[in-house]
C-alpha cells in the first residue's frame, strides 16, 4: 500500500463573491475517508463551466467555506474508510464526482464510492478526467430526444467539448445536430468533427437560416448552453411545438422567451442539471449510462486537451480558461509521485 | 321565421399595424351561411385581450383583410346553410365562437355548429356573450392544476374576469389561489370574491411574501397572462419543480426566465391557448367542460360588466377598454329589432 503524505496541495476559496482572482492554493491536511468513504489520489481534473459557477456562487449548491472547487475527476483509489473492503477498492482507477464536501482540485479527495466508476484500461487519466460530467450530459440529453422520436436537435455553443460531444453522438444515434456557434472561427472546429450543419448567429442571415434547417430537419428539441436573447431566438426559428432544454447560462443573463411563441406556438423550455437527472436514475440507470459512456470514450470520442497546468498555477489556469472557453478543455494534472 | 336584412352593421379592420384608432364601422353585406354554416344574430359580444391582440396583429392567427374582429358572442340561429336541418338549429340561443372567416363584432355572423354551444334558459344574453373564451379558459388552467394533483396555485393579472373565475374556481375545487395584482385598488376587487391570498407586485416586500405564500401553500403551478419580468420573478418564488403556464402577454415583453431557476431549480415553462386545447378536448372533452362551464354561468359565476356600447361606438368602447383593463367587461350589445 502506498503511502499517504500527510498534507497536500488544493486549491481553496473562502469567498462565494471574491471572483476568481482571490482563487489561491493552500497546503492543507489530506482528507482521511471516514466510514464508507474512499481516498482518491487525483490524477487529473478538468475546469468546467460549472466550476466557473461555483466559484463565483450562482451554482446549483455552495459548500461550506472555505472548500476545494472542482467536481469530476480521475485517480486510483488509495485508501478505504471503515466497512468498505480494501481488497476491492485500494488500486482502482476510477472516474470520480466530488461529493458535498471538498472537490476535486487537490492531490487527494474522500468521496462515496457511488460517485466513483471504473475506469477501463483504454481511457487514459486525462480523458478519464472529463468522463463524466460532459459525456453523461450529453447522453442524458440525447436519450431525452431519442426517447421523444425527434429525427434532429438543435444546440446552442455548439463548439464547445459538450457541444462536440453531442456532434458525435448524434451521428452514433443518428439524430440530426443544428449547430449554433457565436464565431467563424468555431466553424472549423465543428467541421473537424463531422458537424453537418454550422450556423453562426452573429450573421445577418442567422434566424432565416436556423428556421430553414428547424423546418426542414423537423427540429422539435433544442439544447441551450447560453440563456439571454439566445434561447428565445432559437425558439422562435423550431416549429410549433419545440422545446429547448437549457443546461447553461454562458450569457449571464436570464432566459428571453417571447410569449407568442409559448402560447400560440405551443413551445416551451425546460432546465437540465447533471445531480438531478443523476438522482432520478436510480443504480440501474446510472450503469446503463456509465456502460454507454465507456464505449465512446474508450473510442474516438476524445475531448481535446488545451493546456496542463500544475494546482500551484491555479491562477494562470483560471485566466487561460476565461479567456476562451472553447478550443479545448484546460486540466489540473498532478505529477505521478 | 324572422325577416333578415340584407345588410348589417360591422366593426372592421383593413390592416393590422394601423393601431385602434383605424378600427371602423361598416355597412357590410349580411353573411350568407354557406353549406354546414349556421347565421347568428348576434346579441352581445365583449372586448377580450385576444381581440386587442389580434387587432394588433400579434395574435396566434391573422385573417385575410378587410376583416371583422371578435372571438365570442352570444345570439340566435336565424338561418341554416345546405346540408343543416332548420328545425333544428333556427330560433336556438347561443354561446358562440368565430369560425375563420369574419368576427362576432357584427350584427350577424356565420359560423360552424361545432363553434355554437347551446345556452341555458338562466344565463342572460350579455353573460352568455361571454360564456366561451373565460371559463373555457378557467376551467382548462384548473383542470390541469387538479390533474397535476397540486394543493394551490399562483395567478398574475389576478383581477381580471378571467382571473376573478379562476378565485371562484378554486373555491369551488378547494385548490388555493394566491393572487398577484398591481395596485392596491385591485384588492378590492378581489376580496370581493372573497380571494384569501392578495399580493401587490410593486410592493418592496412583494417577493418575500410570495416567496412565502408559495412554500407554505407548496404552489408548484402557476398562470401568468402578464410576461416580460413577471413570469420570472413569480417563477422564483414558487419551491423547486415550480410550473408556469403562461396565456397572455400584457407586459407586451417576452418572458424573462432565470437560467439557475430552470437549471438548478428543476422550474419550467410553457403556454396555453384556448383553439388548441380545445382542438386537443375532441367532442366528448368539450361535452364534458361546457356541461361543466354551464353549472357556473347560470349560477353564481356573473362576470361584471362595466360599460355597454353600440358597435358604432367602437372607437369609444376600445378606448374605454385600453384605459382599464379590470374591473368589468366591456361588451358591444345589439338593440333588439
Amino acid at each position: 500500500m502506498e503511502s499517504i503524505p500527510s498534507t497536500m496541495r488544493a486549491v481553496v476559496i473562502d469567498s462565494y463573491t471574491a471572483g476568481i482572482d482571490h482563487v489561491k492554493v493552500e497546503e492543507r491536511p489530506t482528507p482521511v475517508p471516514n466510514a464508507g468513504e474512499v481516498l482518491v489520489r487525483i490524477a487529473a481534473t478538468p475546469i468546467n463551466p460549472s466550476d466557473l459557477s461555483f466559484i463565483q456562487g450562482r451554482y446549483g449548491v455552495r459548500k461550506s467555506l472555505p472548500t476545494v472547487p472542482g467536481f469530476e475527476a480521475s485517480g486510483t483509489v488509495v485508501a478505504v474508510g471503515e466497512g468498505l473492503l480494501e481488497e476491492s477498492w485500494v488500486g482502482k482507477r476510477v472516474a470520480c464526482f466530488a461529493n458535498d464536501g471538498d472537490g476535486t482540485w487537490a492531490e487527494y479527495m474522500a468521496t462515496t464510492p457511488e460517485n466513483c466508476l471504473p475506469l477501463p484500461d483504454n481511457v487514459s487519466d486525462e480523458q478519464g478526467a472529463m468522463a463524466l460530467v460532459n459525456p453523461l450530459t450529453a447522453y442524458a440529453l440525447m436519450d431525452k430526444a431519442q426517447s421523444m422520436g425527434v429525427g434532429a436537435v438543435v444546440q446552442t455553443a455548439a463548439a464547445s467539448a459538450l457541444g462536440k460531444m453531442i456532434v458525435r453522438l448524434g451521428q452514433r444515434m443518428e439524430i440530426g445536430v443544428v449547430n449554433v456557434v457565436r464565431r467563424d472561427g468555431q466553424i472549423a472546429e465543428l467541421q473537424a468533427v463531422d458537424a453537418q450543419y454550422i450556423l453562426n448567429s452573429t450573421e445577418p442571415t442567422f434566424e432565416k437560416h436556423l428556421r430553414e434547417a428547424c423546418r426542414q430537419l423537423d427540429v422539435r428539441l433544442g439544447f441551450d448552453a447560453v440563456g439571454g436573447e439566445m434561447t428565445g431566438r432559437v425558439l422562435r426559428a423550431m416549429p410549433n411545438g419545440g422545446h429547448i432544454i437549457v443546461y447553461g447560462g454562458l450569457a449571464d443573463a436570464p432566459s428571453e422567451i417571447g410569449v407568442d411563441q409559448l402560447i400560440f406556438r405551443n413551445k416551451s423550455v425546460s432546465g437540465f442539471w447533471l445531480p438531478l437527472w443523476i438522482r432520478d436514475q436510480g443504480v440501474e440507470g446510472m450503469a446503463k449510462a456509465w456502460r454507454e459512456v465507456q464505449t465512446w470514450i474508450g473510442g474516438d470520442f476524445q475531448t481535446d486537451v488545451r493546456a496542463r497546468y500544475t494546482l500551484d498555477a491555479v491562477q494562470e489556469a483560471l485566466h487561460d480558461y476565461t479567456g476562451q472557453m472553447t478550443g479545448g478543455k484546460v486540466l489540473f494534472v498532478n505529477e505521478d509521485e
